[in-house]
């Protein structure tokens, strides 16, 4: 990689990213995205070689995946279709171009799913690991954005799983290569987007990505006044990992990161196809639960 | 700062901001920015701790400066009114508080210099060095982008010094404290943001930053169709800091790199205040020129 340069790395991404969107090129200061809305939405992530991924766990193809997932998550929760990333890249000089190829094409397919395309970036040397910053933008379409300080009691929905990463993350550190479904989750998550500016023409009142456990992030959307009484599905995978390693998975249900699934309040009776009823948002502060497990029915939590 | 934990730091940073951009706020998933003119300029820069600053020569707040400014030239340097940055920042657990601090109050004043905002960002744990990613956002309000392939022959000129932060970085390299201006050049650029849109106005055919040094950047404008006569001003500091450090001080003016000032071709005839004129742009290719400097008269460069 040393040998391409950084203009050299940059023509080779640009390249490999696609057209640029019209009417600024990857050789311009910076890129010009449409915003028809008359607003954009804006996030951005960083994501730290040894802290969210590991090259000899993840290729590089899945952390482009994952990058693109965590902030195109973001703008999905606030009810906006995502339309460009911009990338920042710091990169040991003895990075294989393999693996940045690979990262390029994670970010452009992930991008894709959603709607939006890589539209321009930054590439710097880096004496030792490499960081990942992604910056997210998305169009409203007119619609208000979905924020946590708007929630209400109501439903709790979620869209996408609660834990998978946290499992697949907890199979990856005892060296069990099973469960491939999870072993994904954690490598490459795949939020389910679209459900985002769905669940916000349903009414949604609050809504959040899951990155850091259901109970931190619906914690945040809850604030001192709400509360939430919780009834958590069975899920035949975690029950799957949690018997493998001896490790109850409510743990991963409640407390598992980067997900990045779309949690949603919804209005009292509102249901949206594709989600999952993870239990009621109420008036009286605190978070209540029980869990329903394949093997012993009901455990209390919290 | 490792007491404080993620969220204890960005509510820190987010209360040393000030009040966020409605209707998002710091505790949601991404920030909501206006976009009037219906597009919106983007732009992502990633600087790394031991390449583009050190914390033993510069403050936080000069690092939050530089950071800043190198993303809203970007902007500027489209034609467009910057509006927002995003932060993204790698913390080693021992990094003092005071220094998020300094960091922080650095790129706010900054960002308020060019009329932006700081809406958001994300902080994680790094186990080495300080990384810093920044996105600004901008509004082109109405204005067609001034791109690197609309250049047409005309009149060369720069609103920003050229080879400054460069003499300075050269200074601090041989332990010379002296020309502070020089100093802050390379610690704390402070672009002429305003003149991006102005001299879009004035019918820039071509613009863009000082962020690699004049060739380089001069080059990417020009392409293989267009080429340059120049003549490059004298420059009283430069030519002190060449005194001191036995080095001819065109290698700064036309190398030098981290100036962000705005390098822009007008229509012949064009003159805009507060620029300098640098030489004209021709449709023969290639870059010829000559430097002006206070002690020799002429010396041909290339």
């Amino acid at each position: 990689m040393a040998d391409l340069g950084e203009f050299g790395l940059i023509a080779r991404v640009a390249a490999r990213l696609g057209a640029p969107a019209a009417p600024a090129g990857p050789g311009d200061d910076a890129a010009v995205v449409p915003a028809p809305d008359g607003r954009v939405v804006a996030s951005t992530d960083l994501l730290a070689e040894g802290v969210h991924f590991r090259r000899d766990w993840s290729t590089a193809y899945e952390v482009g995946v994952k990058a693109a997932a965590a902030n195109l998550a973001d703008v999905a929760a606030m009810g906006a279709v995502p339309t460009a990333l911009l990338l920042g890249v710091a990169l040991p000089g003895d990075t294989p171009l393999a693996w940045v190829d690979g990262l390029t094409d994670g970010l452009r397919e992930e991008a894709a799913r959603a709607g939006a395309v890589v539209v321009g970036g930054d590439t710097v040397a880096s004496t030792d690991r490499i960081t990942l910053a992604v910056t997210a933008l998305g169009d409203l379409r007119g619609r208000a954005p979905v924020t946590r300080a708007g929630t209400r009691p109501g439903t709790l929905v979620v869209a996408g799983p609660l834990g998978h990463a946290a499992a697949g993350l907890a199979l990856l550190v005892a060296g069990v290569g099973e469960l491939p479904d999870l072993l994904a989750a954690h490598r490459a998550p795949r939020p389910p987007y679209a459900l985002g500016p769905v669940l916000a023409d349903a009414g949604a009142t609050g809504m959040c990505d899951v990155s850091d456990g259901l109970l931190a992030d619906l914690g945040h959307l809850l604030g001192d006044r709400l509360g939430a009484d919780l009834a958590l599905p069975a899920d035949v995978l975690l029950a799957a990992a949690g018997e493998r390693l001896g490790f109850d998975p409510v743990g991963w249900q409640t407390a598992g990161g980067e997900d990045h699934s779309l949690l949603a309040v919804l209005p009292p009776g509102v249901v949206v196809p594709g989600t999952t009823v993870l239990g009621r948002v109420t008036d009286v502060p605190g978070i209540r639960g029980v869990s329903i497990t394949g093997r012993t029915g009901h455990d209390h939590f919290r």
